[in-house]
C-alpha cells in the first residue's frame, strides 16, 4: 500500500481521532496501512476501515463522506468486517447536522450548479443513470424492471409480490376506476402505468426523458396487447399536455431539485385542473438538507430529497387538499436490501460490464441507502391529493386495506353531494 | 326595518350589485328591507338574505364577512329560505383568495394583537369558549363531551358510536400499549385520555387551562376508577414536564398561533425525545391564510388553522419523522351537522342561558363550519410522528383497519433491529 511508511506518524493518529470523532464515534475502528486500528479498545467494533495512507485519510477528514465514498470505490478504502454494518453503525452515530467543513460546503454549491436541472440538465442527469442499459438492472432488479419503493404487505413477501402490491396500492389510493385518464410523469421501464391499464382498465400518458427506458416500455406495450390504453412519450415533464382525472409520479420528485416544484405543481394543475386527484412518491428527509454529495458526484446527479413540508411547495400554491400521507421507510430499507442481494450475486456480471470501480460505488450506494432508510435520514413519501373542487374525496382508508377491492370498488369513492 | 326609506335607491342597488360579485355571485339572493331582490332573475335560489338597510348594506361592503356575521348574530340580517344552503352556495362560490379591503386587513391586524396567544392571552382565550359552563355543552355534544371532529366508520353512524371511534383510531394510529405513558395537551372534558386509562391500560398525564373541564374530567376520573391512570394538570401546555412514550393533542394547535409552533415542538422533543411518539390533531388549510375574523371575535378567539406545510414547523426542527397523514375534513362537517341538529333542537334552552343574539352567532357559527368542511376551506388534519431514533415504526396501516385489533395488537409494533 502506498503511503504506508507515515500510518504510525502522529499526525495520522491525531487525525484518526479526529475523523473518528467527527462521524460520531461509532462502534467501528480505523487504521492506516496495516497499522494499529483506532479506537484500540474497541474489541467489539463491528468493521474496521482500512485507509491506503495519508492522502486518502487526508481526504476523509475534509469531507468523510466524498472521501469515503471515492476511496472506497477506487480501492483506497477497504473495509474489514461487514460493510452493511458499517454504513448502519456509522450512520446511527453520525450527528444530522454535522457541522460541513468549507470544502463539503463549496463542493455542495459546485454539484448545484452543474447538475442544475434545466430541460438541459435534467436530460443530462437522467441519462448518466437511466440510460445505462436495461441488461444492467435486469440483473437485480424484480422482473417488471420496478426500479422505486416496494411496499410488503408481510415483511416476508418476495420481491415480485412487494413491486406489484406496491402498484396496486397506488392504484388504490387514487380509487383508480375504469376508463379514467392518467397522466404518469417519470415512468421507468413502464410496470406502473402498464399496470393501470391492464389491471384497472385506466387510459395512461406516461412521460419520461430516458430514451433507454421509453423503448423498453412501448415494447412491453405491443407485448401485452396495450398499445391503446398506453401511450409512453419520450418527453420532459414540463412539456405534459392534455387533460386527466389523475396526475401520478412514482420515484420522479427527487430528480427535479427544489427550484423546479414550483414548475411542477403548475404542470399538475394544468392536467388535472381543481376537480382532478393524483400521488406523489418520492425520497424525502424530516428536514431540510442537501443531498448526499458523493451519490450526487456518482450515483445520482441533481438528486434532491425533500423534507415533507418543503414537498408541499408543489401542492399549496394550487390550492390542492392533501388527503394522505404516508411514510414508507422500512419498506424501502427491505426493498433495496433484496437489491443489494441480488446486485451481489451478479458481482461478476456488474464488474465484466462496467468495471471494479463502478461495481463498488454501486454496492456503497445500495448499502449506504439501505442504511439510510433504516437510520431514519432518509424517508419514503406517498402523498394522495385532490383538487380543490374534487368531489371524489375517500370517506375512510379502510377500503385500501379491504381484502376483496374488487368487490367493493364501488364504494371507494364517494360523492359528496 | 331601520332606514327601509332607502331600500331601493340606487346607491343600494349598487352595493348589492357589487356584493353579490365580490362574493363570487353564488346563486342567492340579496334585498334591502321589503325592497326587490337583486339579481331578479334569480328564480332558483337557495334562499334571500334581507338585510335591515344601508348601514348593515355599508357593512357587508366594507368586510362581507364580519358584516354578515355581526349583522346575523343581532338580527338586523335575516335569512329566507335555508341558512345552511346559503352557506353552501357562498363557500362554493366565493373564490379563496378574495382581496381583502383595507378594513378587514386592519380588522386582522388587531385581532392578531387583541388575542395573541401569550400564556395570559391563551387563558384568556380559552376561557371565552370553553368556560362557558358544561351544561351549555350537553345540550348538543355527544355524552362525553367530546368536542373535536369524530370519526365515522360508516357515514350511517350515530354521534356517539363516531366519539368513541375517533378515540380508538388515535390510540390505534399511535399503537398504545398497556402501561405506556401519554401526555396530553389540551384534554377537554377529559374523555380521550379516559378512553386510553379504560381502553389501553395506558398511564396519562392531560393538560388543560380551562378550569371548568379540569373539575368535569377529574370527577370524571374518580367516577370511572381511573384516578390512578390519569392525572389532570391545571395548567399551560408551555409547562408540561415529564417524559413521555408518547405525546397527543387533539384540538388544540387551533389555539396556539403561529407563532407558537417552534415553543410546542420544544415541549413535545422535552417530554418524549427522539425515541418516543405522537399525534396532532388540527383543524388545517390547503393553504397559509387567515382564520376567519368573525368566528375570531365572536367565537375562538386567538385561533389559527395552519396549512400542513405551516404545521410541520412543529416537528421539522427537531427531526421527528412524519409517519402518517390523513385529512378527515368530511367527518368533520358530518359532525358538525349533528351538532348542529342538537342545538337547533336545544335552541330555546340556548336562548334562556345566553340570549338569542348568543343563540344566532352560535348557529352561523356551526353552520359556517359545516359549510366550510364541506367545501374545503378547512381541512382537518391527523399526524402520527415519531422520534428521529424511534425504533417502534408500524410496518404497515392495515393492523389500523382490522377488525380484531386485541388479537393483533402484539403484532403492531415490529422493532426493526
Amino acid at each position: 500500500m502506498a503511503d504506508s511508511t507515515s500510518h504510525d506518524s502522529v499526525m495520522n493518529r491525531w487525525l484518526l481521532k479526529r475523523l473518528h470523532n467527527k462521524i460520531g464515534a461509532p462502534n467501528v475502528r480505523v487504521a492506516v496501512g496495516d497499522g494499529a486500528p483506532f479506537p484500540a479498545d474497541a474489541r467489539d467494533a463491528v468493521a474496521t476501515v482500512r485507509i491506503d495512507g495519508w492522502r486518502t485519510l487526508a481526504s476523509l477528514a475534509l469531507n468523510p463522506e466524498i472521501g469515503f465514498g471515492e476511496g472506497y470505490r477506487d480501492g483506497r478504502i477497504e473495509v474489514e468486517g461487514d460493510l452493511q454494518q458499517l454504513l448502519d453503525a456509522v450512520l446511527e452515530a453520525m450527528p444530522e447536522r454535522t457541522e460541513e467543513s468549507w470544502h463539503a460546503r463549496l463542493f455542495s454549491r459546485w454539484l448545484d450548479w452543474l447538475q442544475a436541472n434545466t430541460p438541459r440538465g435534467s436530460a443530462r442527469n437522467i441519462h448518466h443513470h437511466y440510460d445505462l442499459g436495461s441488461d444492467f438492472y435486469k440483473l437485480w432488479l424484480d422482473s417488471k424492471l420496478v426500479y422505486t419503493c416496494a411496499y410488503f404487505p408481510e415483511p416476508g413477501a418476495t420481491l415480485e409480490q412487494a413491486q406489484a402490491a406496491k402498484m396496486d396500492y397506488v392504484c388504490r389510493k387514487i380509487r383508480l376506476q375504469a376508463g379514467e385518464r392518467v397522466v404518469e410523469a417519470g415512468c421507468g421501464w413502464g410496470a406502473l402505468a402498464l399496470h393501470m391499464a391492464g389491471h384497472y382498465g385506466a387510459r395512461v400518458r406516461a412521460f419520461n426523458i430516458s430514451h433507454e427506458q421509453i423503448l423498453v416500455a412501448r415494447d412491453r406495450a405491443k407485448r401485452e396487447g396495450l398499445e391503446k390504453l398506453v401511450e409512453f412519450v419520450e418527453d420532459d415533464y414540463r412539456n405534459i399536455t392534455g387533460q386527466y382525472d389523475a396526475f401520478v409520479s412514482v420515484g420522479m420528485l427527487e430528480h427535479l431539485g427544489f427550484e423546479n416544484y414550483e414548475t411542477l405543481g403548475d404542470v399538475i394543475h394544468r392536467t388535472i385542473g381543481d376537480s382532478g386527484r393524483g400521488l406523489l412518491h418520492f425520497i424525502g428527509r424530516n428536514q431540510p438538507h442537501a443531498f448526499s454529495p458523493w451519490i450526487r458526484k456518482r450515483i445520482f446527479p441533481g438528486a434532491f430529497a425533500p423534507s415533507l413540508a418543503q414537498s408541499l411547495a408543489v401542492l399549496e400554491p394550487w390550492n390542492f387538499s392533501v388527503l394522505d400521507v404516508e411514510n414508507l421507510r422500512l419498506h424501502y430499507a427491505r426493498t433495496l436490501e433484496v437489491w443489494l442481494e441480488r446486485f451481489e450475486r451478479a458481482w461478476d456480471s456488474v464488474v465484466r460490464m462496467f468495471g471494479a470501480e463502478f461495481a463498488r460505488a454501486w454496492r456503497l450506494y445500495l448499502a449506504g441507502s439501505i442504511a439510510a432508510f433504516r437510520a431514519g435520514n432518509l424517508q419514503l413519501f406517498q402523498i394522495v391529493f385532490a383538487g380543490a373542487q374534487s368531489r371524489q374525496i375517500p370517506w375512510t382508508r379502510a377500503d385500501i386495506y379491504s381484502a376483496e377491492p374488487d368487490a367493493e370498488r364501488k364504494l371507494w369513492m364517494r360523492a359528496i353531494s
